[in-house]
């Protein structure tokens, strides 16, 4: 399977779930309000990369899973994450997402919550009735885990001597998770015995931990016309992710103070993100983040390697390429 | 059955019911974020009257339920509950609830979010486990009839002509929904036929019509040491509730423009209080909603009819008297 190939693949898979999604929301319209109709499909379509959707149907189809259904099952976890964005950008009172204004700027705080409890609902429905008791219980912890990783977040706000631990606690929370359950689910669907459940659990938690990485990454090191944010966002609020915390570790005496007084004058900091840059790099902690980032792909694809069955070998083929591209993504 | 047993038998159930909630958040503590405990246990017991997991403790055993597990997904509506009250109070930005701070207020707006998303998960997934998918897609639709209700109440804010239908339909998301959900899941969870289920989804139904009128009644004409709220917080608000609705239909010409300029006029709104009340009692506002919501108790209790097992005369006894206390009661 050449590169081409791949892309092309993983671009059909998501114009196939882009596909239920509309037809979803198009059985959803004479039921609801038009103006929830309307914050539904502003919040939903707005060139997401349907991660999630994408492992459910890939690790359904590895475990020998066939079938459209799926595809329904895989795109309530699309639901899931939009609910949690929406309710997100109100909690950090963000402006944009990916370059177009939050769910909550454009509609207001009260359409952004009611709209993301909606699909929460939505969500909870599709995954009971399609994956059953089991498939429930799992996105139900991992939608319970991630609150409780964000009340973990915002006790941690302020907190600028994070160990690296606790960040990996907290991004395990906040993406690990419900990617891991897409992972999880997708094969209990697809029908795979209790390991191969386990494995593809486990490519899904390294997979979150890498992307949430190279989010982070992106944050510093992104060009704002491809991520739709700002540069230094998560220093200008305060937030402390990988690359600075691996700095601040290694940080000499002086250069360290330097760091702790920077980031605690709140006012300055947006003018102060060069200078923090710099910093971090002088410690290598960007290189040493992404050297984590790739650690935990290579972590995730050694678990793929227990499927053998060469009937599959296109979908594992997908999954490792997805991982790569997780780590090389500019956006 | 006299009435001092009658009351005594709603204490105790309402007691069990606590004493549930307390066991399932202390099953929760040691695994999450000892914040969120801390608002989880403000939130959740605060005097709460526990009337939706109370019917669905009545509904199955009046259909032969048994055994002690119909606690646990009792409880699992009265999470639902708080969980919607969180965010209501949000988008309402109301102050207090019960005579204390609201969530938000005593936490901040992140932390009622939040909250409100975990019981939700949290909810549907003992939903799920002990009512099956049945149960399940009742629930969630309830729920999204809920958003959906809140929507249409953001758009009919401001209506000040808003139609008695357009009131029913609106109170039926907000307060029947979960009702009736709560009657009839508890009616199909305890081994309800078709017809029996259905006679008390109908009771449900009514009941909370009747609940949310005498709700609207409360706010116009309760103590406010005893309902914990100020009086006449809806016309302050410019909410169109059945009282009012009545009289402006109901009103002379000039009346009725003299109804609208006070609605109108938001900074004034908090004054006339006194004088939009005798306005309303000019043309028996008060007296035909509580008729009203009267009629609902009667179709409410005559659904109960086709229940004739005199061994759960105790159970259906109590179905009718909560219907009764529902109507008379003064907070």
């Amino acid at each position: 399977m050449k590169k081409e190939q791949v892309l092309l693949a993983i671009k059909k898979e998501s114009e196939h779930i882009e596909n239920r999604m509309k037809a979803d929301l198009a059985e959803l319209q004479p039921t609801i309000d038009g103006f929830l109709a309307e914050v539904l499909e502003y919040g939903l379509f707005n060139g997401g990369k349907r991660i999630r959707p994408f492992l459910v149907v890939m690790c359904s189809k590895l475990c020998g899973g066939n079938g459209d259904l799926v595809y329904s099952l895989a795109c309530a976890f699309e639901y899931l994450h939009a609910a949690t964005l929406f309710h997100d950008d109100i909690i950090d009172d963000s402006d944009t997402r990916r370059g177009c204004p939050t769910v909550c700027r454009r509609f207001g705080v009260s359409a952004a919550i009611l709209a993301g409890d909606f699909l929460h609902a939505y969500a909870m429905s599709t995954v009971g009735r399609l994956s059953g008791d089991g498939g429930l219980k799992v996105f139900c912890e991992a939608t319970t885990g991630m609150v409780d990783g964000e009340f973990v977040q915002l006790r941690n706000s302020r907190n600028y001597t994070l160990s690296e631990l606790d960040y990996y606690d907290a991004i395990k929370g906040k993406t690990g998770l419900l990617i891991s359950a897409a992972c999880e689910i997708g094969a209990m669907y697809g029908g795979g015995n209790d390991r191969q459940v386990s494995a593809l659990r486990c490519y899904g938690e390294n997979l979150g931990c890498a992307f949430q990485i190279v989010d982070d990454l992106l944050d510093y090191q992104g060009d704002s016309k491809k991520t739709g944010k700002g540069v230094g966002n998560d220093f200008i609020e305060g937030k402390m992710t990988l690359p600075l915390i691996i700095a601040m570790k290694r940080a000499g005496k002086d250069d360290r103070s330097h760091l702790l007084s920077l980031l605690s004058d709140k006012k300055e900091r947006k003018d102060r993100v060069v200078e923090v840059c710099s910093l971090i790099d002088k410690y290598n902690g960007f290189e040493l983040a992404r050297l984590k980032a790739g650690e935990a792909v290579d972590t995730a694809c050694g678990a793929l390697s227990i499927f053998h069955d060469s009937s599959f070998a296109r979908e594992k083929r997908l999954l490792e390429e997805l991982a790569f591209f997780v780590l090389t993504r500019e956006r």
